[in-house]
């Protein structure tokens, strides 16, 4: 398969004509071939209304064939090969093996989406049973999910597998029933039409109506802005800065009909080394913790940026050893040169904020865009004092924040935003304080994590990879995981409806074979 | 217990300071005693923060000991005996047998959230197993929903007992473990402060933190507004006015931290009569359709204020009958004065739009705030072109449209806005039709019903109480039914946290008994 610089809109291959974008290859500082073109407004509108056209078809698919249609594409992601890996290592600047694993990721979060749609437990069918002699008669109630139609995706810079044109809100949206339009990343531009042409050839295979996928090319922000106001599409599913998601959420609010967005925007992710733990090996968690830190060239959503511990020698220790470690750490070329500016400017400036203190950095910049990393630290009352030491910078920075008392470590806690993840290093002998800090955490962040590093999010049924604003949108949602198909869903009740109208998940006898919930009880198959 | 124009702020009862305001019997055209003292910012500010500070302690609680609070306030509310019956009457003009059926439901829906508590199903508890053989490990990972943390609720006119202070968004939040300030209705505050007494009764029964509920009195937008915009509050519960729910938005939206609002609006409710169910019985649907239409003077969110049918002598048939059924209807006291203007005001306008015809009235107007219920008729043309005919008139008020065609029913359906209901009255032969309109209506409404009228909603497991906007605000959840608890939680994942520190729904061998997800099956306890 060649990269021919086309969109995807329905069936159709086609070259946009707004204009042409390239792709960029971040460590030879380069643009790449071929030229992509632009979708014009129109193309837009044919995307969003073939997406329209297909909500009703696509829903009323038996479920085993919405599986199979999950399950094909990630059959032909692999069967690209090499070339997707290639591809997206130029683009990326991230390496092979990284992208294998992502691919991986990828496709087994395709599958797991197949075997939540097979299981059916996601319609959350609900009957409670007519009750005629009852003063006044209940009448005969179920309930189920539906789709809540055409979904927008925004894929993510540092993800351009699993986070993008065939990761998670796209399975978990095609999963749900929704037909989607996803806005390529210009990043990854021909990765993208990759993996569009692969999910477009699985449709092709699996009969599905046309507009269930579409895959548009923009430049700036018009196109996303213009594509969360159309009117077909009924939700957003959006990884990657602060300002795109808040603005995303901002048009969607406006919209004559709101919808919901989903963000995944910003997150420090702090890691807790309690005195315990860091008494009992202070120095492997100082190695262990730099390679969280520079995997992927700190460009993780969970990235460990904050690093809070009680003041005193075994936190001094810790942080020599980190430094030791981290300076051997080689720059690594990030994903974009504008992500790398950012970084740049950011850490910069961090280094001029009073109170903060360079521990160390990583080795010296390479070429490309090669982002030398950074360890800095502070004291409490430094951190309370200065907002912007809690603001994401998107790469291999982190911030050491040294609390004199418990309390202080308590009142840092409180005084955080919203996280991804919260991870605390703790044996016995740390319990109290972790029993102290877990209800604080509990409130404050999407994961708890123990003796451990936030960097790996699992793709399972118990994932939560959300959090409290500012880390998204939206807190009572995952992205990560099966309970992530559950943002893309409404429940319908059916009140008296004649058996012979009823959906196959709600009819007697349970044709489907699913758990169901009776009378609040739930019964299995 | 005596009503003494007081407000409720953690433990204390109090008299607010910032003014004055009554009570009014809309029967009556007369104030009530006694003067209601209004709060204060910092009556207020205190209520957000006791709320905030009961947090931890109230979710920390077992749940029986929720559940028990929840039944307790149950029977504190019945043990008010008639003098709620009697003053709610006062102040809402609705009929005691009619106060005695909502009292009924709202004590069955605190009940009802009771079992949904000591079930913990609502906890969705999911463990997914420790694979420390698998390249990568993969951690052991467990999830549970938690709640968001204070509520704010307001209360409906329309429902003084089963929409308000105890009502079904209160009975909900408390049950997610969410501490509840309500902002009493100003037309019904003798009502509020007696459940709200009954409330804090229960709640020092109970051994409840203080703050776990306030009541405030206000008056105008400000106060609403305060409270939705005060950190402390996490999310809100509304029944009222599109204009109300709508801003009441905005203004989360705009917080620092947007939260989620809950705002229940505006719907009228489709009624479809098909040719067969018309053939079949059309008298007695007209009879049973202007009962519906009538009952509690229209002042329902369920009211049913469109009539779709295809012309013809059967549709005419069905329009004569109805007419007569109506014009025996006495007028009804409407529940505020200004509810009754806005209603004589919505009729007048309405029935000066070109191609509507009046079809009947309710009977002369009676005394104090009556209302004459009123029924019109327009072909679907008309319709279509007048988005002012698809505004809620709150009150006794339908609008039959007679469409040519099924194409032209279909039509009128996809233009439809949001709705709460939607219902269908078929008969065999209209199964095909019938069909054919089933998928575009889940698109368009929480609940779809056959063969009866959408007044009257049951508290059970399947209802669902919400639908598209403007409907609701979020049509992903419902106001009424067991799953409106879902509305005051977000999950939290737990990975590798130690067997001692994990709550106690997630520890190994399901200590609670309840059903979990483990490894992606359903396991009864």
């Amino acid at each position: 398969m060649n990269i021919s610089g086309e969109m995807i809109i329905g069936h159709q291959i086609l070259r946009g004509s707004a204009g042409v974008v390239r792709a960029y290859d971040p460590a030879r500082k380069q643009d790449l071939e071929p030229e992509f073109g632009l979708a014009t407004p129109s193309d837009l509108a044919r995307a969003c209304e073939l997406a329209d056209a297909a909500v009703e078809p696509y829903r009323a698919l038996p479920l085993e064939q919405r599986a199979r249609f999950l399950e094909t594409i990630a059959q032909r992601i692999l069967d690209l090969g090499p070339l997707l890996i290639e591809r997206a290592g130029q683009e990326s600047g991230l390496p092979a093996a990284r992208l294998e694993g992502e691919r991986g990721r990828t496709v087994n979060q395709l599958r797991l989406f197949a075997k939540v749609v097979r299981d059916g437990h996601f319609l959350e069918a609900t009957l409670d049973s007519a009750l005629p002699d009852r003063t006044p008669p209940r009448p005969d109630l179920r309930m189920r999910k539906i789709p809540l139609g055409a979904v927008a995706v925004f894929g993510a810079s540092n993800f351009p597998l699993a986070f993008s044109v065939a990761g998670g809100d796209t399975a978990s949206s095609l999963a749900a029933g929704c037909p989607v339009v996803v806005k390529a990343h210009n990043a990854h531009l021909g990765t993208s039409e990759l993996v569009g042409k692969a999910v477009l050839q699985a449709a092709l295979e699996c009969g599905m109506p046309e507009g269930v996928f579409s895959l548009l090319i923009g430049e700036g922000n018009q196109i996303g802005g213009d594509l969360v106001s159309h009117p077909a599409i009924r939700a957003v599913g959006f990884t990657g800065s602060r300002a795109g998601g808040l603005a995303l959420a901002q048009i969607a609010a406006r919209r004559k009909e709101p919808i919901p967005v989903y963000a995944e925007m910003s997150s420090i992710n702090p890691v807790y080394l309690l005195p315990g733990a860091l008494e009992a090996g202070g120095a492997r968690l100082a190695g262990a913790f730099v390679d969280s830190l520079t995997l992927g060239v700190g460009q993780f959503c969970t990235n460990p940026g904050l690093v809070i511990g009680l003041a005193g020698p075994q936190l001094d220790a810790f942080r020599d050893a980190a430094a030791a470690a981290l300076q051997l750490k080689p720059a690594g070329t990030m994903l974009t040169a504008g992500i790398h500016q950012a970084y740049d400017n950011a850490t910069a400036k961090r280094a001029g904020v009073s109170g903060v203190q360079l521990v160390a950095n990583g080795s010296q910049e390479g070429p490309g865009c090669a982002a030398r990393a950074a360890l800095y630290q502070c004291d409490a009352a430094t951190f309370l004092a200065n907002p912007a030491l809690e603001e994401e910078i998107f790469g291999p920075v982190s911030l050491i924040i040294a609390c004199r008392t418990e309390d202080e470590l308590l009142a840092v806690t409180r005084h955080l935003e919203g996280q991804l993840t919260a991870t605390v290093h703790a044996v016995e002998g740390d319990h109290a304080l972790a029993g102290a800090l877990l209800p604080l955490l509990e409130r404050k962040v999407g994961r708890i994590l123990f003796n451990g590093f936030p960097t790996g999010v699992e793709v399972s049924y118990a994932m939560v990879h959300g959090g409290p604003f500012p880390a998204t949108s939206d807190a009572r949602s995952t992205s990560v995981g099966a309970t992530a198909i559950e943002r893309f869903l409404r429940p319908v009740c059916y009140q008296d409806v004649p058996a012979g109208l009823l959906p196959e998940a709600l009819k007697d006898g349970n044709p489907l074979g699913i758990v169901r919930l009776v009378d609040g009880e739930v019964k299995l198959a």
